[in-house]
């Protein structure tokens, strides 16, 4: 399982994944779910996949090879941010068209969601959740998040919290929050965790990291969301129902 | 959809239900999912149930009017809290031998899940899991919860809080919180919210409540968590990273 999750703010983007995967409770991994393409100054797009790890990787090798007559259209020279999700969404296709039918011979189901965000000098900064069915919705100021793979454990914070306005920073520190409550209560979710911040205009990756169990920020922010919520709670009068 | 919790403590039982049931966007309505078996002092059974509401509903009903032979084995005459949580598997299997082709046939799944907690005079307070097969788990001093129907939002904070020396009225606070994020998170579970609290060998209900949105300590606590959870959220530092 994945958990990701992808927010637009006024200041710019915040994207987060996590990097396990299992084929079963034997086959347990650590890949990177998190794809960028950059040309500083110029286009900077970022790409969380979860689903199917053999689809998935297949969806980015097509997005960085080539789709069309003469595989030239890729993320790195498609012209704008909604061109970029239409190519996503035709890259789903064209690995469905090739898997999904052997997939579900053998018992399997054609699985994959995408988050795709990022901008293209002089144009829109743009956040979008592409479907396995290649076709694909669009972040607002009303939704300003997508979540794809293990969401719901995740939500509850995003839904509290996150607005518009949020800075970069204070959403990174949401997203990360998000995933801890994920990684918490769903094993399948695994560290490290990947991180990445596009401020708004800059068309590069303003800040990329990878943190793991030994990262002092992220053990710091769980420890202390722990602790807060079970003091939060503690504070929270008690019934006043006889028992 | 629906949200049960049941949490077996080493003072007693807290049971907590929605009471949302929709069958489709255009037929929401409120249904108890709540049931009380009650002989105050000998015997006191608990049943919180999720999934196809007629299935529920039917399962309810056979376990009040009878199953066997005679259609003489209830849940107010069965000798043992084994032999209830056999009994309401039973019930489920009998159904889902009548149903689950019909529904089937018309693109519907059979489905139910359930809680049933309790005790009877002179035996062990009891907490069980029953499933769609008939089958059924025991809580344990381990993992003293079990949830049905909308699970993982109102997961998180059971996992951080709930262990088997939690008083009584910290865990009806504790379920009701497990409650008030998944209400935020899932339209489809809706207030009123059932609370149910059974202490260790008294064999009866000791409180329970139907709170609704004008219930002063349900709104109290929802206001105070959320508030209580943005200003964590406040005290816990942003990242460092230049952005």
């Amino acid at each position: 399982m994945t958990y990701g999750v992808g927010l637009l703010l006024e200041d710019g983007l915040v994207l987060c994944s996590d990097s396990r995967t299992h084929a079963g409770v034997d086959h347990v991994a650590i890949f990177n779910k998190m794809h960028v393409w950059e040309n500083p100054g110029e286009r900077c797009l970022v790409l969380l996949t979860a689903g199917n790890l053999a689809v998935s990787q297949s969806v980015v090798n097509l997005l960085t090879e080539g789709l069309g007559k003469d595989r030239t259209e890729t993320l790195a020279n498609v012209p704008s941010m909604f061109e970029a999700a239409r190519l996503v969404g035709r890259a789903v296709r064209e690995i469905y068209d090739l898997d999904a039918a052997r997939l579900k011979e053998q018992g399997s189901e054609f699985s994959i969601s995408l988050i795709l965000g990022g901008q293209l000098k002089g144009r829109r900064l743009r956040l979008f959740q592409i479907y396995s069915a290649g076709n694909f919705i669009e972040a607002s100021a009303e939704t300003p998040y997508f979540q794809i793979g293990e969401t719901k454990y995740g939500k509850p914070i995003l839904d509290r919290v996150v607005m518009g306005k949020t800075t970069l920073n204070e959403a990174a520190k949401c997203a990360l929050i998000s995933m801890d409550s994920t990684l918490r209560s769903n094993v399948s979710v695994g560290l490290p965790v990947d991180i990445a911040i596009v401020r708004r205009d800059e068309c590069r990756v303003a800040v990329r990291r990878r943190l793991d169990e030994k990262d002092i920020y992220l053990s710091d922010i769980r420890r202390r969301w722990s602790e807060g919520l079970r003091s939060v709670f503690q504070t929270v009068p008690d019934p006043d129902w006889k028992v």
